[in-house]
């Protein structure tokens, strides 16, 4: 290969390493960043504002994701499970949990209701299937949402009567798919 | 054995069963929990504020732990690393970050220094040596800390100029340890 070319194959490189960079890995983000300046979005969901606070995708983490999301009166997340752990933080406002423990039917059943409110906590038990709505006619309910296992591939239901052998598989998620080119797909499912 | 003894030991079983439930595993605690009311205590360290929001060894959690931290102005955390992931969410006052990402030499050498302010957020990279220091003298720092492999395992430096071989294992942390009896200590180090 003539030194031209070895030129042009190492500019290449370095252009390619550094899209990488900038987009969707660790080296092309401030470290401390204003969430007030992130991109958020509803991806298509009515009602919805979703914030990767700190991703897999995004930013690197093999361990841990953090999301906030704003769900307008009346919306919420999907009827799902997933095997990872998550923990809600509620930042504003008021909802509904639905959660059905009953994980050795064929279906979840009739899920518990617990209310949710600003300044409120809770577990996630891996693999219970479960949906958060805000149904408080007046504000939108806010959440921090922490996930282990990133990225996250919830099976999501239709509704409660819903077989677990028929809830389907998202994945990827709606969010920071654009940083999936170029990965490795190893170990994601 | 006489059926009289294995009541008893069945009575002591239950006894022990329902204890540890109560004060540090999944079955004892409410489901939603009101942050506000949730235990707080500076373990011996003047001007902190630390709740375990959820937890390792409070809740069983395996895989990610959710820290609610404040700090009076002067204060913060000690210098130190540790290997797990570790995002911040800056909620309330502003201080600094200071982070050594120099992990080839003997010693952190002198840190980064980084702003950090209300509604911001950070990710320390695994074994980068750091600390989150309260530096505005004005109002207190507040922060959700987001942590993965609890429970952690922080070695602590006296100063900047400490040698990573000479930095101290703190283990176990200061808060949750009530919880520590009784449970394997597989795989902890």
């Amino acid at each position: 290969m003539s030194t031209l070319n070895n030129f042009w194959v190492i500019f290449l490189l370095i252009l390619s390493i550094s899209a990488d960079a900038f987009c969707c890995s660790i080296k092309g983000f401030h470290l401390v960043r204003n969430i007030s300046e992130l991109p958020q979005d509803d991806y298509g969901m009515k009602g919805l504002s979703h914030i990767t606070v700190a991703g897999s995708l995004l930013h690197g983490l093999k361990e841990v994701e953090v999301w906030l999301e704003t769900f307008s009166p009346g919306t919420g997340t999907p009827i799902h499970r997933h095997s990872c752990e998550e923990v809600f933080v509620i930042l504003k406002g008021s909802g509904t949990l639905y959660l059905a423990s009953n994980t050795h039917g064929e279906f979840p059943g009739t899920p518990q209701e617990y209310s949710v409110f600003s300044n409120s906590t809770f577990i996630i038990p891996a693999n219970d299937v479960h949906q958060v709505q805000n149904t408080n006619e007046h504000e939108d309910l806010q959440a921090l949402i922490i996930l282990s296992q990133p990225p996250m591939k919830p099976y999501i239901y239709e509704d409660w009567t819903t077989p677990h052998t028929a809830a389907r598989l998202l994945f990827p998620v709606f969010w920071d798919k654009e940083c999936l080119e170029g990965t490795s797909d190893k170990d994601e499912l």
